[in-house]
């Protein structure tokens, strides 16, 4: 990442005045951690808008293991699927239902075509695609 | 707003120019006007999501005019609501189908329920509520 | 858009019972349009995904008039753009502040990249996009 | 979740056939598996929105473990918390960063509170919640 970088920002007093208070409710230690979030997130968002670089996103899923065989149908799509899945972890909400979170490297529109298909199988009730970053260069 | 005040803030020299090839893109003059849209972005979305202090929405629609007397709901929706209706657009995107955009003031709960009354209406086939600002303070 | 076909859903009673409260709580009048709006919002968020297409994008813009000449240059913007700038509408919001809706047709790409110029000028404070629709189709 | 019920739906036949692409797209089984998808994702919506009931919360954190004693911290925030927290996996991504999936069960605004604690840490470069379910009722 380099060398700390210090720069200067002007804003008017009013507006800094209220980023303050929302950097307090939400526990950053300085302005500069809390600018560097929002930085750091609208690189993510541009470069997930572009989709030509690799990257890492992690899908969530809320499950019925007891719907059909969808817990073969899951792993089946995690073992064909082109884009690298790094890794899974399941958790048992009650009898019924499972949670997933799978972690998967490609490109973005690959990992959307495998979150796609892991979200749209029958015994899914819930599934949710997160845009994450491999944190190189952030 | 006040005077205009100036901080310093420190960043990596990698997650900076990253920062940088963002706002070019986007045709910011300046990394502070970028970042200061960064802030207000976010203060505005805390507005929302706390929802107790007056301020502004607007809810954009695409309807089909000659759908039952949707004109005519849409108006009466308007007058009857306890929100401030402040002003409306209408284009004609083609014979059948119009798009409306509607500013409304209120607290967010109050204008989130008049657009869901908007949204939901037989003949609308597009609706969404553009969490906005009064600018104050911004 | 053709006639009106009827097809049948099958549906958990519990989920299905759920869905009736909520579409209650939003106003519609049945099912059947609470789900075409979630169909046709599905389609459109899929037409701004794959951005071929020709549509609709709203873009809502809180700034001050008395910074610099903003005033001067999103007139500028919108009159050099080479996507079609159908209309707009202003609104004063204060003695400083205004709201602007802008409705843009064209490539989504294309739309954005208006957007953004439009966003990032200094003395607009606050700038979304809204992700629309012709209609056409839906 | 009770007995599948089956009713019936209107829909233009020009929406339709759009609808139909999109599913075959997505890789859906069939319409109502599709529709169930579409209803499950607005009352999962909804029920944040509100957020009096307990549900699931996921947060996805990408972080170089090399900064300070982000470690250490998210692991004590973690233990403090007044939510219940499920579960959580590590991955390495590469030398320096590791990406984490922390599973949260508690209302949506204690969820939140403790998503912002760990998203605010330094070290920590891309934090996001997704607001999950505990599957109940879907």
């Amino acid at each position: 990442m380099g060398e700390l970088v210090r720069f200067g920002v002007s804003m008017e007093s009013g507006l800094l005045q209220q980023f303050d208070e929302l950097i307090a409710k939400r526990h950053y230690v300085n302005r500069s951690e809390a600018l560097r979030d929002l930085v750091r997130a609208a690189i993510v968002e541009n470069q997930w808008e572009h989709g030509t670089a690799r990257t890492v996103g992690v899908v969530c899923l809320v499950y019925n293991h007891q719907t059909g065989d969808v817990g073969h149908k899951l792993t089946h799509i995690q073992h064909e699927s082109e884009v690298q899945v790094v890794s899974s972890m399941h958790v048992h909400l009650d009898h019924h239902n499972c949670l997933e979170t799978i972690v998967l490297r490609g490109k973005p529109p690959e990992i959307r075509q495998v979150a796609d298909q892991l979200i749209s199988l029958r015994g899914v009730k819930l599934g949710k695609l997160v845009m994450g970053s491999t944190g190189q260069g952030l």
